[in-house]
């Protein structure tokens, strides 16, 4: 909705005529104002039951054919559409926007850029300050870190912050305890930045000094897997390929079990979107779309890294993917 | 999902069968850990695909007859149930589980004055630390009073911060600009606290010296008709019934049109839950459900007021319902 027509509203329902410019949006009187200024080009029709009654519309102006969202449109939901469209054939039609999504335009990329340079500004900050020492809590250093991306422009967080050190850095996905930092901890940070619904993505790991043999060979091998996975993005490259080029060094170490999530994943007005980019991914890079490199290793009970940026693949004439996430990618041992 | 077997995980299904007391919980790999601590009563499938996987595995050991909750499975996800579940006949049982939630158990309730307290204790440091007060921006004033929340032990904010000031009042649902607090404006705040996933829902609204008598008239009516809402209160009492103790009040002055939204709703695990009170609701208040009491008028262009409390219905034996969100209520010029 946000994509097609700029409406940001929690209840809503589009309507898009392929003989009719004008899209008809619907929502409910909670939205009138805010509709009619950020979607100026649509017509507006206030109904709580939007879906139902767009349904109803198109069948009146004699729509033969209705596509729906059948990912997103519950059963119930398509239930009142097939009700309320009599002699209207309802075809499911999943994905058509989300595919759109995938590549951005250059107002979408200037909008991902800010949402990075403000985490790449709140986690430098956070550096500066000596946040990321023994004694502070995981909470405490999640909290300090959102604060700054707000002080540095963002209108909210892209997710729930990441903040995991020692045997938590293991956890792909651990939510911030009130676990202390500790000399010798890794500490992994996975957050992001939102920015006019623009979302950015970006994992960094730290070392608290003094460092182990063993963080420094996981750290170098995953900063090794996520550069050959960023040089792997080009357009028209496959999907899988881009998560093997990376990949491959992990399973060459031994260590493939210990990587157990996907590469990445699109970015833009959702944290996760098309293209998923993992072993199992069809189909290929698009130029222009938004992509996280994350690639990760996680030896239980002991720790793990993950590093992660977000990039812009680049297009055929220039094929160098755009690096929105600038902060380091170097060993950091504070 | 966590109402019956606690797990939290973003990606599961739940097989519940009549005629064993062992519910299935399917999830994918990066859970395994997660569900394994947080439901252990539960057996557990590792599968990405964890609906069908779940009407595969009941179809194979003999299931007939499989509800599925249809308000919230999507055509899309209903089609691949219907593939994996060969021989079973579907059935479409929606909003099953809303309707327990309804009613909340002696642990729910604990966890909501929980929230509701932390809730309280960061309006009231906010008021104590001059933090309402003419200079400041709505978005300042959010951000000081959600970080306050998470100080008093929230572990979130149940929704993002409403701070209107000024002409922004008379906005239901504003979100917080860099508009300035201003002398003579009403702030109105709504905002809540996340604790153990259960949330609080508390609106305030306050007068930045000096205060207009039409500002003193605003308030009193609005006080008057959250008073009447919150008396209205008792189990078996009509909802339409609730909503029109409260709401008579604001008809009676001339001000219906300027009361655009319903009374209150349930709270809960989620923000917004079972039941709705408003004109159009059907059904009565049970006794132990949690919802809130929300009258409001909006001036447009001048400002509004709202005053919204989080309250648990009694019983029949203890019929007063129990204020969760205690701060104070009388009108207060800052």
């Amino acid at each position: 909705m946000r994509y097609l027509v700029g409406f940001t509203g929690s209840n809503a329902a589009l309507l898009i005529r392929a003989d009719d410019d004008t899209p008809v949006l619907a929502t409910d009187s909670r939205y009138l104002t805010q509709a009619a200024q950020q979607s100026p080009d649509a017509e507006l029709l206030i109904e709580r039951a939007c879906g139902p009654h767009l349904a109803a519309t198109a069948a009146a102006v004699g729509v033969r054919r209705l596509g729906f969202e059948s990912h997103v449109v519950t059963v119930d939901g398509h239930a009142r559409l097939v009700a309320a469209a009599e002699g209207v054939e309802l075809v499911a039609a999943p994905g058509l926007v989300e595919a759109l999504r995938e590549v951005k335009d250059a107002g979408e990329i200037a909008l991902l850029r800010l949402a990075c340079e403000a985490a790449d500004a709140a986690l430098a900050d956070l550096v500066a300050a000596g946040g990321l020492r023994p004694g502070r809590t995981e909470r405490e250093v999640g909290r300090d870190l959102e604060s700054r991306m707000l002080d540095h422009g963002a209108d909210g967080v892209s997710f729930e912050t990441i903040v995991a050190a020692g045997a938590h850095s293991a956890i792909p996905h651990h939510r911030p305890t009130d676990a202390v930092l500790a000399a010798g901890d890794f500490v992994k940070i996975d957050f992001g930045a939102l920015v006019a619904g623009y979302h950015s993505d970006m994992t960094r790991t730290f070392v608290l000094s003094p460092i182990a043999d063993w963080q420094r060979d996981v750290y170098d091998l995953v900063a090794t897997a996520q550069r050959l996975g960023r040089e792997a993005l080009a357009p028209g490259v496959s999907l899988s390929g881009v998560d093997g080029a990376s990949r491959q060094v992990i399973a060459d170490a031994g260590l493939a079990e210990n990587f157990g999530h996907g590469l990445g994943h699109g970015v833009g007005l959702q944290i996760h979107e098309a293209p998923g980019i993992s072993a199992s991914s069809a189909g290929t890079l698009l130029a222009g779309s938004a992509v996280t490199v994350e690639p990760g290793v996680y030896l239980p009970g002991r720790g793990g890294v993950r590093i992660e940026d977000t990039l812009v693949v680049g297009s055929d004439d220039a094929p160098a993917p755009e690096l929105l996430t600038r902060f380091p990618k170097e060993l950091a041992i504070l």
